[in-house]
């Protein structure tokens, strides 16, 4: 007999595990959509001009294919031990942070944090983020973390400038910050007309700059009291900044004690892996009247309706207001996942854990530094914490040869010298090595001498708050992680349908990498030939990223959407000024781009010029022409988003594309609307130059409840010479970020997802997030009028509701999004890119079921308006007003006017599974009800313009 | 200046993390149990004749030392592409189930689903297990997993001889089963009296057995129709077994269809990995008037107080029942969370892909057969599905070392043949090493042909039921598995203090390795050099439990404690054989044993003698020693457990060894509370031969919600040559598991857990237990009278509260229980060892903070009992009697005697971070009330006996 066997391939990623709807329910959701095929919905929905013609064709990896081709390309990193410092430690992740947060969906797959109701489990763990760091650096103000301790640098600086009473125009930089921090911030200043000033803090001249930065452990290692100095910035009305190390700080005097404005960081030696560069969290901290100036965002404590006590993103409003004012900021992606991790590490340690570790950091640098001076070497600093460098003359290569040898990386500074960074991790037999490299075979005893003056050695408390004086069992911490998590609506128990943050699932076949140690644990700045298994994954993925975009090259540097907008326009910038056309500098953007592309082109040092819309929401060609016209030679650039934030494919991109570089200018495409294109329009190839990626959106990294994210740019190749540099990699331009590849541990996760959809599965993937918006614009139109759709009546890959006809029986988008919270959801995106409207992204990882249950929901709401709109009740006595409803609501007497079934369990709700939200709805003390996934609105640069 | 560094250890893993409560707590602690110290609670809890004098004194590991040195070990593994099969099979587990389910605390720390209020969400899965058994095997009950196959074997065979009307003594065993399924059926025959019968089927004669077993597909690849040899046996009132592989199932006709009587096989293959042994779930399936015969637990569909669907453990007394008459089985420990794991498996699958992967298999090995004989090699079996073998003649060394060299293990079959087995990870690079080690180099083509007789083809549907066809997306997937642990109370959320079962932390760090392919991808069989990592692990084990324990050797085979108690006996018969004095039979059991002592010395054929308790709990020396007497020189062992079941270290212990010993008699010690003993006292000092350890209870293993759970034995030098032996590595003596080193993956924790600890803080834990449960004796005696303590007052690490005196006024100790639901917390052992108690074991993993709450709960508790004692309230209408309290209760019209918040949030309850059950109290139809953690009192077997 002759059988032939199904074709069903049970391995198939991208339409068995990535991919939500089934065929058959496909089936059913194109009926609904009115169409006969996915083809014909994408030919009605894309316009056939900007279609690509060769189709992605890699095959696809199954899942376990893909973990072996990577347990394949981790077999070519060589973890050694290094002590190479600058930034990044050796560091021990405590197992059950990592179990039970990194590897954890209930955490990693979480938003972030705007809708507090749903987030209070990661809001106390970044709220306890916050404490440990303005506890540690000695200032009563902290962020709830930023993109590296470079880039927070650079934030400082700017901060500085907004804040300085000094009317200088320079920033001194102490020549013993890490050398990436010094570029990162020469980088930042230079299109801001910044001076920027490195030197000897002895040669600091306090009336000519608004504002200074210290590092304080110094990269070499010095451990200086610069007290004096900041005294002296203050006389003469400038900002002391103080770049520092949170493990020094246990054992070391706190900036904050030494009169410092400013404290910046990374956290990452509080347990998080050195990943080749990232992510970590940085942190800054600051005094309290500086507060409104920080960039970044902090965790609050406010009430909930019934009074208790309920955290919450505090100070939402002041971006906007900086930013209204003069744009230097474009942070929006933050690390939420590694300061929860950092926030843990601390938790688990309390503070006498941690002094305990820097203790043992420091005297173990004691007894090196000991050892080698007693066998005659010449050793710096005189006051050290964990870092000395050793005069090595000529045999510089031959001692970093030795140490190799004995599987230990050592920093080269300068042309004789070596640097030896030690950490939590340098165990005994490291110190033996180590020693045995420099030629040194005894033990090196413990003397107990401290190795910097006894002035400097820390008297006051830090973390003495209750949380970090828990009982450190593990038994007590898991269960402390679990129940934060438990507070929380993460992508493991529902949709998180938010427009323009592309929510799709991260699979745990993606995530499982990040946490091997062969990618975990190499430094940034290790020898190239240890990490040949990143080369090649950056180098595939860079490969993949092109073709799927359009473009030549690919830099994998920029840490986030914003970072990538910023190093975009950089790009072109350094671009024009190699041409010798320096004085380019006008920038189109359309009054619908995200907030973030003119934030981005001021801090690049353009002039912002904003473009109108038509009324369906499409750039108003004839506006950008005369614009672009009256910009003339000085046009640098335009920026505008695809498919638009609108969600839709706007036919005229090439007629816009072309009018900007008939003036010269470069086209600059938001890749934010990426997951409405892979596989089927490619930007570079529809007209534009540069474009950067959000991998967290469109290629699967996971939010981690706030960040990490990465935002790599794509450049046509007149471009390619002026991507960013680094100083540890080289390149004619400065870098954006701390490490040469950004934060390259999670671009596995990328690769991981490129690898095993394939590229059909992408484009697949294309189709049916397309399919999964449109259905529920079809669902739903009858109920709420669905804005801005192609010429043919169909949305990309999201779809704008509008509420505003509800404002009248005093419904809010509010009421809609806290009533959700009932059903079980995340909010969509409110009020952007309009406000008063929801914006829903289900993504293709939704299923059909999944989708039905939101439209379910969003049906029965809309009943509810009616019921206020026909005065069958009040607004605010309706379940609108008082959602979300808790448990508190149900155990309490119940006075409202509909029964407690209506109130908890609304259509759509789960019922035995049902989330309960630990707080009910958060009271705005002040005032912010914007709370939408991305920047603020464009119009405000358009005043600030004029 | 000199500085002396904190001695602070923040690595301090048993003191910091695995040991609850901190210093200044069990200082507290101290106070309230009324000691100076806890050297003198130990004093006064432990006799000093019994006290071992020499400390156990290895040094701890840290965490990240723990991990870097599992590395180390894991790299002596070699992981080569098994394709030995015999029972074993590479699969592919879904990385989503390994993330979410195996590396998951809300799964791995769950108990055994007794309370099944808080275990729907396992229940749930477990019952999806059973669906996924019957189906394809064709049977209509399943059972929720047993040990592994062979036993699973052995254990039908038991439950035949209990069925069949035959009243012949004989078992007829296919020849073409495995071997190590064979050789556990034969060890588990002998004492029992069956003679075994090895043969092919056609030399059966049905008249001569009371049932018979094969093998389908048999070991050496057969498929073949068993049809007419099972109505051989139904016509001779006999009863047909057949042992069968899942996989095989979705291709060929089932079992049922032949008409067997029960089915047994390995769940393994379906997504569990190999994990050089185990654990894997074996499986039973069989008709249904056979079901109350059936060994194991069954899960079963009820209601709950509100008529809701609720699962349950349901036939729960028919075990009890069959034991009274004939105790062949002591099943107890089963494999719960592999079953879970295998469950999902086939609900990511669906039928669809479970056929798809089983023709992949098949056809592939068509493909390689007809390679094979296109090249002229003979092979055979002429019907097969995944294996065949090959003859090679004197070429087999040179065939095997071939494939070997090519990453291969081929299975050695005789002295001139290899088996071959695929599986569902046999890529085209497989098939190409493997033809090639043939020296076939032609790429092998897909022929269509099936291997077997299109009438063994299966026409059956299986996995009809709706889970089997959910929507199989990842983000469906891991909600579905999100959703059903959350309706779970596991570890990670709060403690289960249950007696006797001593759930402690399951470390993170004690659980990474099990997960690494290096130990979890290693064939059981697979050549000794192959698995050096292993024997190391094994090795330093071993030494460890000996130390520990005071024995000369440890046999890791047994997989459970049941298992490893018959194990011992089995040995204790093998000595007093080889010394001639096989007539020794009798076994000296004190009536409070665990059910499961007399039980495993009926299965290792001896007498049970039940000794008397004397009024305080201790075994009554006087009755023990006539008794022994009365045996004489029949005296085969005697069994005692040590702190003994009512949780005291009794003073008369080594008088009852001696009298033991002084008729020629072994001292079994059931290890079952050997977390009273580690460090302190060492029962092969005090008078043991042998015992077993639970290292699911004293060491680490997590309960996995159900199992899995290792048992092995040490004993003293003198039984050491008689420990279980096995097939593949040799022994005088029978095998007890299908594997030599059991379920050996799972060891791994274990040894991480004795290497973190280290000696002193192995002692410590055990010093600490020993303090919260005297803790909890202390604060609660005032409320609930505390039986059996020790001369000076002190119980052991338990202690058993009396809950009869309540009996009065209607409170019953279900009512208790249940109401502890409602403080979230895991009811204590119920009724043992005594009806009507609760024994309450805190472990040394709880915190002070957790004992507390959990007594505030009893005392709250104790004050509603008063209230009804009072007449205050009814029974019936009190909150004990509501208990658990659903959110159905609270969303419905209440009319409750007590208010709301009574009833939802007793004293100890969280508030936000509530635990609500899913169900209401659940109705036991079957009026089992008897949900204790331990099989059933001993008294039964006395009457039997009389």
């Amino acid at each position: 007999m002759r059988f032939t066997p199904t074709d069903y391939n049970p391995y198939d990623f991208a339409n068995r595990r990535h991919i939500g709807p089934s065929p058959s329910e496909m089936d059913e959701m194109l009926k609904a959509v009115g169409v006969k095929s996915l083809d014909q919905l994408i030919e009605e929905t894309i316009p056939a001009a900007i279609r690509q013609e060769e189709p992605l064709d890699w095959a696809p990896l199954a899942e376990h294919e893909l973990l072996a081709k990577m347990r394949a390309v981790a077999a070519k990193n060589r973890v050694m031990t290094s002590l190479i410092g600058q930034g990044y430690y050796g560091t021990v992740t405590p197992p059950a942070i990592q179990r039970n947060i990194l590897e954890n969906p209930a955490w990693y797959t979480a938003y972030t944090p705007y809708q507090p109701e749903i987030a209070q489990g990661r809001l106390e763990a970044l709220l306890n983020y916050q404490t440990m760091v303005a506890d540690l650096t000695g200032l009563p103000v902290a962020n709830a973390s930023l993109l590296d301790e470079a880039t927070a640098a650079a934030e400082a600086m700017t901060m500085a400038e907004r804040s300085a009473k000094s009317k200088a125009r320079a920033f001194f930089v102490d020549r013993n910050c890490h050398p990436q921090t010094v570029e990162v911030i020469r980088t930042r200043a230079l299109p801001l007309g910044i001076e920027v000033i490195v030197g000897s803090p002895k040669e600091l001249i306090p009336g000519e700059v608004f504002g200074a930065i210290f590092q304080y452990p110094g990269t070499y290692g010095h451990v200086t009291d610069f007290a004096d100095a900041i005294d002296a910035l203050h006389e003469a009305k400038a900002i002391a900044v103080v770049a520092t190390d949170l493990l020094a700080l246990c054992l070391l005097k706190s900036p904050g004690e030494m009169g410092a404005d400013i404290a910046v960081g990374s956290a990452q030696r509080f347990g998080v892996p050195m990943g080749y560069g990232g992510p970590h969290a940085a942190f800054m901290s600051c005094r309290d009247d500086l507060k409104r100036s920080m960039p970044g965002r902090i965790v609050g404590v406010s009430i909930d309706a019934r009074g208790n006590k309920a955290y919450r993103l505090s100070l939402q409003t002041r971006e906007q207001h900086i930013r209204r004012e003069k744009a230097t900021s474009n942070v929006c992606t933050a690390q939420a996942l590694l300061a929860v991790m950092a926030s843990f590490y601390a938790v688990f340690h309390g503070p006498n854990g941690l002094r305990a570790i820097a203790e043992r950091v420091h005297f173990n640098t004691v007894r090196v530094a000991e050892a080698l001076r007693a066998a005659g070497a010449k050793v710096a600093p005189g006051a050290f914490f964990d870092t000395i460098t050793v005069e090595v003359g000529v045999g510089q290569q031959g001692i970093m040869a030795a140490a190799r040898h004995r599987g230990i990386n050592l920093r080269k500074v300068g042309r004789d010298r070596v640097g030896i960074s030690l950490d939590e991790t340098t165990g005994e037999d490291v110190i033996t090595r180590l020693l045995d490299a420099f030629g040194i075979h005894e033990a090196a005893p413990m003397s107990g001498d401290l190795g910097f003056p006894e002035a400097m050695l820390r008297q006051t408390p830090y973390l003495t708050h209750p949380v970090f004086h828990m009982n450190r069992a593990e038994s007590e911490m898991m269960r402390y992680m679990r129940r934060l998590s438990d507070r929380d609506l993460a992508l493991d128990r529902a949709m998180i349908p938010l427009g323009s943050c592309t929510m799709k699932l991260n699979a745990a076949a993606e995530m499982m990498p990040i946490t091997w140690p062969e990618f975990g644990s190499l430094h940034p700045f290790a020898p190239a030939n240890q990490a040949e298994g990143y080369a090649e994954a950056i180098a595939d993925l860079s490969e993949k990223l092109c073709t799927i975009t359009g473009y030549d090259a690919m830099s994998m540097q920029p840490n986030s959407g914003a970072q990538g907008e910023y190093a975009g326009l950089l790009t072109i910038q350094a671009y024009h000024r190699a041409r010798g056309e320096g004085h380019r500098s006008v920038c189109l953007i359309p009054v619908s781009a995200h907030g973030t592309n003119p934030a981005s082109a001021q801090m690049a040092g353009m002039k912002v010029v904003v473009v109108k819309s038509s009324p369906n929401g499409d750039v108003d060609v004839e506006d950008f022409r005369e614009k672009a016209a009256a910009a003339g030679d000085t046009l640098a650039a335009c920026m505008i988003t695809y498919p638009s934030t609108h969600g839709v494919f706007e036919e005229t991109v090439r007629e816009i594309c072309a009018i900007t570089h008939q003036y010269g200018g470069q086209v600059y495409i938001d890749g934010a609307n990426m997951n409405a294109m892979v596989g089927l329009v490619k930007p570079g190839e529809i007209g534009g130059d540069v474009s950067h990626l959000n991998l967290h959106k469109t290629f699967a990294i996971p939010h981690g409840g706030g960040g990490p994210g990465m935002g790599p740019i794509g450049v046509k190749a007149h471009l390619a010479p002026y991507l960013p540099g680094h100083p540890e990699t080289g390149g004619s331009e400065g870098p954006v970020s701390a490490a040469p590849y950004g934060s390259a541990s999670i671009l596995l996760i990328s690769w991981a997802y490129c690898l095993m959809m394939g590229g059909e599965g992408l484009t697949q993937a294309t189709r049916v997030a397309i399919l999964n918006a449109n259905y529920i614009a079809a669902r739903l139109r009858g109920a709420y009028p669905v804005l801005f759709m192609g010429n043919r009546g169909r949305v990309a890959h999201e779809c704008i509701l509008d509420t505003r006809p509800f404002a009248e029986a005093g419904v809010t988008v509010d009421d809609i999004a806290k009533r959700l919270i009932d059903n079980g959801f995340h909010a969509p995106t409110m009020s952007w890119p309009v406000a008063g409207t929801l914006m829903v992204e289900p993504t293709e990882s939704e299923t059909k079921a999944e989708i039905d249950r939101f439209i379910t929901a969003l049906l029965a709401i809309r009943a509810e308006i009616k019921a206020v709109e026909a005065g069958e009740i009040a607004a605010e006595d309706s379940p609108l007003r008082h959602a979300p409803h808790t448990v508190e609501d149900l155990v309490a007497d119940w006075t409202r006017k509909y029964p407690r079934e209506q109130g908890c369990f609304p259509p759509g709700a789960f019922r035995v599974d049902k989330y309960w939200p630990p707080v009910g709805r958060v009271d705005n003390v002040y005032g912010d009800r914007n709370l939408i996934c991305i920047c603020p609105p464009v119009e405000s640069y358009a005043e600030a313009a004029e």
